[in-house]
């Protein structure tokens, strides 16, 4: 059932588990406790920052399936992506999986996506086990999409450093008291921004949108949610969703508006605007609020991942940044 | 509802209408009758290649939704997807059409992708009318996955032509005898190999295995189907899916198995093994044998898109191609 572009989960699909990795910046950031295992350096050992990538995103999918008690065999589906050029970090985590895949993509939104699809699927009885998950790597993501780590370029306040970090969730029928109860699918946002080194600032009107639409759907207002956490603006995103915010009139706390770019790494640290990367909203949410939610510390959360949709060649060729943002409550029964 | 890893869908969601573009090559290959528009080459119009396939996509949306009587902004979602890196045409189109949007990405597998979460969609009632399309472009795959087509690459037999064209569906709940009856999602198969020139050898253990999957799921024999149509194997794949066929010991009858990437193009037309491409398979569907099923000619299609899911630099790394495939049921009342 939906209300407006809200997908209603009567069935409550619930997170099993969930777990988060990382390497060295995510330890000496501001939540080591979420990670269940960093690597030592974003490389994990390996010969390239893609195979470095391609480790995370499966460590993160072994720790959540070993925290479930499921083998990979019993998944009815896996539901992932990534930054990577033809996602290929969750298509060879697939393909070590061996069970059924539907590759997904939306950019840094792609957390939410396979979070509400799985959602979906559990609901309608598609499927009883799905793991979701997402990954990024700083090495890997800063060679395709702007230069090598080592260039030392220069970079402006507003831009948001890759979180080198994956998170998987384990979403299954029954088992848990951490349910999703709802869902809004995201419309393409694009502000005319053409500065790849501030998508803060691009993707806040997509964040807005939707809160905005999630909360007229189900006629809620924002305190309903003990936090609405969105992934990830930064800091300099997150002032634009808050001014945004006020212009549309809407009340909120800020003290419970928050963001996972800008949680996950200490103000010492060299991070500008904040951390960003499908592995960040994905790690602040399946390592630090799923527990949150699992020890009864909060109750209602609404997750809300923002993509920035375009490509260096779409930059290169003087487009803007098309934004989306999907919305999934999580509540605690 | 499931049976293995089959989706059924009860409430019989419908193919309400389709449409597929191409440029010139299309226009004289094998099947024009199936192309609602040409482009008079593939570059449409536009000052690159990435904004002529996404010209291709915004035209096959535009004429599905025409033919439905349908604006875009009654659309409730749109799932899309294609080859360029961050599956740009896609966003981009869907930033255009201002409607929910949800990216894929399957490579080539991606057309079944997308019509089968619309088909969930559909028959689980987060959606009413859902538009499912894929496009790609010749010289913009080319120049991203091999070199620019002016560099007169000599390829090998086993190449496939990636085709300009896009097709695109229009799905809803009630409104047209062409019914989406149940999907089966795949697994990744990697056969280690790592040839980027023969896809088609490469997707056919996918194929194969989806296939045997959803006819043991259902009970069924492959005389079940008037046609199953595979895209894009191309005509060494298709010979590779027959020889695999014929050694797990099935029974069918050549002529019924039928692929996109055979059909679309003469054999005058210098297209090695045959067409490939998002675009392929899409157009082929939504062109040509949507009309068969509309028109009664055909009553039961098994539509299997396959997908080669390497990336330019998962190959240069050495890695072997990992291939997917899924399988969608049709079926006229």
């Amino acid at each position: 059932m939906r209300k407006g572009q809200t997908w209603l989960f009567e069935q409550k699909p619930c997170i099993m588990a969930g777990s988060a990795v990382g390497a060295i910046y995510e330890k000496e950031g501001a939540m080591p406790q979420a990670f269940d295992y960093f690597f030592d350096d974003m490389r994990a050992g390996e010969s390239s920052f893609e195979l470095a990538e391609r480790k995370f995103l499966e460590k993160a999918c072994q720790i959540t399936l070993n925290k479930a008690g499921i083998k990979a065999e019993e998944l009815d589906c896996f539901l992932a992506g990534d930054l990577m050029n033809q996602i290929i970090s969750s298509s060879y985590t697939a393909r070590q999986l061996g069970c059924p895949y539907l590759g997904q993509f939306g950019a840094c939104s792609t957390s939410a996506q396979t979070l509400l699809l799985g959602a979906a699927m559990l609901n309608s009885g598609y499927a009883k086990q799905v793991l979701c998950a997402t990954v990024s790597n700083n090495g890997s993501a800063e060679k395709q999409f702007r230069f090598p780590n080592e260039y030392g370029i220069q970079k402006p306040d507003t831009t948001q450093l890759t979180v080198s970090a994956a998170g998987a969730g384990l979403l299954a029928a029954v088992g848990s008291q951490v349910k999703i109860t709802s869902a809004t699918v995201g419309r393409v946002q694009d502000y005319g921004i053409t500065d790849g080194f501030n998508l803060g600032a691009a993707m806040a009107p997509a964040a807005c949108d939707t809160l905005l639409r999630h909360l007229h759907d189900l006629n809620r207002q924002t305190d309903f949610y003990d936090i609405i956490l969105t992934g990830d603006l930064g800091r300099v995103g997150r002032g634009c969703l808050l001014d945004l915010l006020r212009q549309a009139g809407q009340s909120f706390q800020e003290s419970r508006l928050l963001d996972g770019g800008v949680l996950i790494y200490n103000k010492e640290q060299e991070v500008f605007s904040g951390g960003s990367g499908c592995g960040c909203s994905a790690s602040v949410l399946y390592g630090h609020f799923l527990r949150l939610l699992q020890q009864g510390e909060i109750a209602r959360l609404l997750f809300i991942a923002t993509g920035a949709l375009m490509s260096p060649v779409s930059l290169q060729q003087n487009e803007s940044i098309p934004c989306i943002a999907h919305a999934v409550a999580i509540e605690r029964e």
